[in-house]
């Protein structure tokens, strides 16, 4: 099962209202969830490139997003008394990590590194979801 | 794309050889996923239900249950100078959270709640996939 | 040895200049480990409490600001590379959780509930040195 | 405030009794909290050496032990319906990444890392700690 499908099965059994469009939520979750599997693996197969010292920059934006991926997957994940003032901040700082991580490993893949261009594909995803979901909180 | 499809490619661009078996690594990443996924809802969808009181024990055990998985496929999604010790100690401990969590939330599923039947079937997927990797690792 | 004294050391031992004010730095990195410990006790003890129906709010945000704070001190704590613009956003959300359970914890130490009184506390504090690191990095 | 004091505090202010001996669970949750923090600044001052490739594994261990003490925290940090056996599988988790991460950074201290010192210090405390908590749970 996808997480898309675990979190819609979940949402449609939670005891009270979702005020929030059901689609864009799934699919915000589900984004932040593979951005942060994504950016876990990018940083570790950096690591064991041959010239490692030219993916600092990289690993470590791999290392921030996945963070807050992950942090955001959370948060919005919540539906119990939901305050939107915190969900908002957070997705424009995962929009932000997303937008940074994903330029940085677009560069690598133009040089051929395929799990950037698996990372920065999801970091794009992952941007465009949140601001879906930010804008209908709007 | 799923999760398993997200590690399947960035396992498929590691640069250097990944000496687990592939089809165990990829399922378990996924289950775990997968489980923090579900068992974040699950705390939420305990906390917005009229009887909280009664799932107190639920919403604990899906915390910690969610914070072990969540770790737990962090750790195994590295391949970088593996060590098998941490990756089996965390596998093990994985289990047993998803086994107390999985018969916490089955008592509450036998009760009619969806969300705890969802979550405990996602905490059996996962507690079987942390012993079929933790099995070919020893 | 506290947080900060970790900290402390641990930036004198980095081998690049750090180009940040690292007493701010410092401050920052401890407040949101200390609220994001706080947090994750308030919750604890909210769900403990005899009446855990009418703190469902509180609970819900001590979870979020625990994993925007964790989250935050993660990303802050890396000099690599540091994208200013991550950081900024990231510490923004934090100022927002922050406030947010920092109001909620406050009313509900009003009615003498002592845990929501020491987490009240360090959310302000959290909330405050975000708001000093961030200027420091406008 | 320290860790420790705030969780003292919290945890004198819980509203059930704790069952466990509350001088190790304050020094364990402050020991897991320290050492989450020693090893997520030693992979970034890793990351900063001019000789980044010789230390992939002690990066790879730092961000895995940092995942580990950062969810154990998490985990003993909760009191509400504890079940000792998911604390106890963990925490031998922690000790296990610990102990690796310990000694591998104590092999860079040697060599005049003092980032690394301090790491496999804040380590070695918390494998300790850890260990007497796991022996009081017994």
């Amino acid at each position: 099962m996808s997480i898309a499908e675990v979190s819609r099965r979940m949402l449609d059994a939670y005891p009270r209202d979702i005020t929030i469009d059901r689609d864009l939520l799934v699919e915000c979750i589900a984004a932040c969830s593979d951005c942060a599997q994504a950016c876990t693996h990018c940083a570790d197969a950096c690591l064991s490139e041959p010239d490692v010292a030219s993916l600092v920059r990289c690993i470590r934006t791999d290392l921030d997003c996945a963070d807050v991926c992950a942090a955001t997957g959370r948060v919005i994940s919540r539906q119990a008394e939901r305050d939107a003032g915190i969900s908002r901040a957070l997705l424009e700082a995962c929009m932000t990590a997303c937008r940074a991580c994903g330029e940085e490993c677009e560069s690598h893949a133009q040089h051929g590194m395929e799990h950037c261009a698996v990372c920065a594909e999801r970091c794009r995803r992952c941007e465009e979801a949140c601001g879906r979901l930010a804008g209908a909180m709007s």
